[in-house]
């Protein structure tokens, strides 16, 4: 095979040709597939409700030492659960505030909170400041980006590296003390699947930012999610930043929406001490207590660490020959054409793929022509704006493998089209 | 028995020694008994945990129609929940949005996305308006009082009568632009257990506000809640809205905290398709989707209204007894005495009691100091700050009767005590 940018203008009109009548071919089957979320497959699902929800049924079942957790109570959550995530996340369980099943309305609340009332170091609430700016590594989550741009905050992007958010500019740009915080996914980044290195999570930790109330969102939402290889272990953000000076600094966030279920399971954030009696302060006036029973049945599930990271073993069986299924191909059909690279991540649910300049958007139209739907084109970066229209994140949990190998090909197809159109046919 | 209002001095110094001795007594029995919040009791849970953990068993049970509610997706709930809480509140499917354990936390963000975002037909963002003023019928529930003091509202008392709030000082209040809203709990009223009148309803439905963003806070939280004789249906707020041409004026509340479990249940809120429409556009940033395996729970438990009426008659046959407990007791020892009054409520989990003016807040410390206790003295005011210090609210839901009992007798000797200290002993 002749890489695409070696080839002659006739060969790639040949070719270009070939791939047309593929494409033809494969839109004819009429496909519907999805790679566009990180949505864990149906027998992930079957796995865990299978035992999950039979684990309550004695009254004694509803006990949690002494509180009854089907009643009001409890506003931070029970403190078996906060011991569960504690072991978790390598933080201890006074840290922890544990509450609904969604991590993503934790971190919507901390700056919610922070605009309409302000955090522990806040000169004023947020939403008194003339501007607020926020650190958005990028490629990164979309749902992040979009919490801040909600709130009007201006989003500035920070350049991914292979060891996390690029520190230089991230030290820089916290000399402005408009800059009131960064989103950060520590392990298996989303999208590229790339874990902090030692030296990123130090650096980060030692910040020493002009504003005072300058907040790391620190989404730990892949912390046990290796779906090839041994588990990784993490340094504990919370003790890092005490250990610099700065112990209000951060508020880390996990939940078990990918351990058990997305639509059923528990959340968390971590943080100081002091922050977590600020929050809950106000989180008292929102709301008198999540729901317990859910955590209870979290806690005689997962039981503590080692017994989760089983769990995640039997998750990372399913994962790991979807996530090959997908890079092997990449490998085999588009490494050779140089027209893409792509991370080789061990954990986290998604593969982040860099197509040719210029070809990101055409790329995903071409695919959902033909049935396939991934991430919006852009979407990994700030107001969904990819300034070299090259990203693209594959999320390949939620289809069966013969699906998922259908939807590769597509895209394979896909991403050779907008490439040669790009080259010039 | 003479009232004490008519016992001479040295009458009033021998019935004061005579209940001191018989407080003393109480006091050594060293009781510690909670009347303070609108808990059901075990029995309550017992029943309903028994059935309600036991449905969801087979893989199908994990279907709402194509709906897998195991995984993320249907951000504004099940649509088989929607039309459950539609029946129950008298509303349209299509105007119901149910999120989460907790309706109070969908009043907070309600106001909070009103603070940071403004409203449909908001001018600005209430966080931008120079002052917001907001009106509380009082006595009413301090959880809404605080919300709205704790984004610096300016909360304007509105005297509670017995069809409901006067509506006179309401159409007089809404003529100033800078009141936004109205707290309001229209059926079994917290604390006083009242239901407003059709006419208060009606008068409600066609303010002609100031302010275009006018927002009528409607907690049907006890919607279906009767203790005593048959239910009592009731209009629906968001039709008589539609017909006087407010349509987007109402958001409704409602949850099943205390038909199923308040550490677990399900809760909504109902209003306008435009309101739905532009709220779900906020909250998308905010979460994926709520805990959809419980709300399928509910819907197989609770199935719809006729059903859910049968499941609050058992509830009243728990509820019934211990209401009639304290009411008979304050009819046989205080009436006579004329030191107070209270209503008869015949549905919700409160009985509102008024104390002689100046006495609430020493009739809660004599309570306290004998193991009893009640809500705070003043609590069910704007700013915890009854004028009159005379407002006591009783929740005799949570101890089992024979415990009721005691603490009703505790109540009663802190209420003469608290009566002869400010005649005069």
């Amino acid at each position: 095979m002749i890489a695409y940018p070696q080839m002659t203008a006739e060969q790639r009109k040949r070719e270009y040709t070939r791939q047309q009548e593929a494409f033809e071919a494969l839109k004819a089957q009429k496909l519907s597939l999805n790679m566009a979320r990180g949505k864990p497959g149906k027998q992930q699902l079957d796995m865990v409700s299978d035992v999950i929800f039979n684990l309550m049924k004695e009254p004694k079942d509803f006990l949690s030492g002494s509180i009854d957790v089907r009643n009001y109570g409890e506003m931070s959550g029970l403190p078996s659960a906060k011991r569960l995530f504690a072991e978790l996340l390598g933080c201890k369980p006074e840290q922890v505030f544990v509450g609904g099943n969604a991590s993503l309305q934790l971190m919507y609340d901390t700056i919610s909170k922070a605009y309409t009332h302000g955090l522990v170091h806040s000169e004023r609430p947020w939403c008194r400041e003339e501007r607020v700016k926020w650190l958005c590594p990028a490629p990164g989550y979309d749902r992040h980006f979009k919490i801040t741009e909600s709130f009007g905050f201006e989003l500035i992007t920070i350049p991914m590296t292979s060891e996390g958010p690029d520190m230089d500019a991230v030290e820089a740009a916290v000399k402005d003390p408009a800059v009131k915080g960064i989103w950060c996914v520590p392990k298996y980044s989303n999208p590229d699947g790339v874990i902090y290195s030692d030296e990123t999570v130090r650096r980060m930790a030692a910040l020493r930012p002009a504003a005072p109330d300058f907040t790391v969102m620190w989404d730990n939402a892949y912390c046990v999610h290796e779906f090839e290889g041994a588990y990784v272990d993490f340094p504990d953000i919370l003790a890092e930043c005490a250990a610099a000076g700065n112990p209000d600094m951060v508020f880390e966030f996990a939940s078990t929406s990918k351990i058990t279920l997305p639509g059923a399971g528990i959340a968390c954030f971590a943080t100081s001490e002091e922050n977590l009696a600020y929050l809950s302060e106000l989180l008292t006036i929102q709301i008198i207590s999540f729901d317990k029973v859910n955590q209870q049945r979290h806690v005689l599930y997962l039981k503590d660490k080692a017994n989760t990271l089983e769990l995640m073993k039997k998750h990372a069986a399913i994962m790991g020959p979807k996530f090959r299924a997908v890079l092997d191909t990449l490998d085999r059909e588009i490494a050779p054409l140089e027209i893409a690279s792509w991370e080789r991540p061990r954990g986290g649910y998604f593969v982040s793929l860099n197509a040719m300049p210029g070809t990101a958007h055409r790329t995903w139209e071409l695919c959902r022509e033909a049935g396939v739907t991934l991430t919006g084109a852009g979407a990994t970066f700030p107001y969904g704006k990819d300034p070299r229209d090259s990203n693209l994140r594959i999320a390949p949990s939620l289809p069966p493998v013969e699906e998922l190998e259908k939807a590769i090909d597509v895209l394979c197809v896909c991403l050779k089209m907008a490439a040669l159109e790009k080259l010039g046919v």
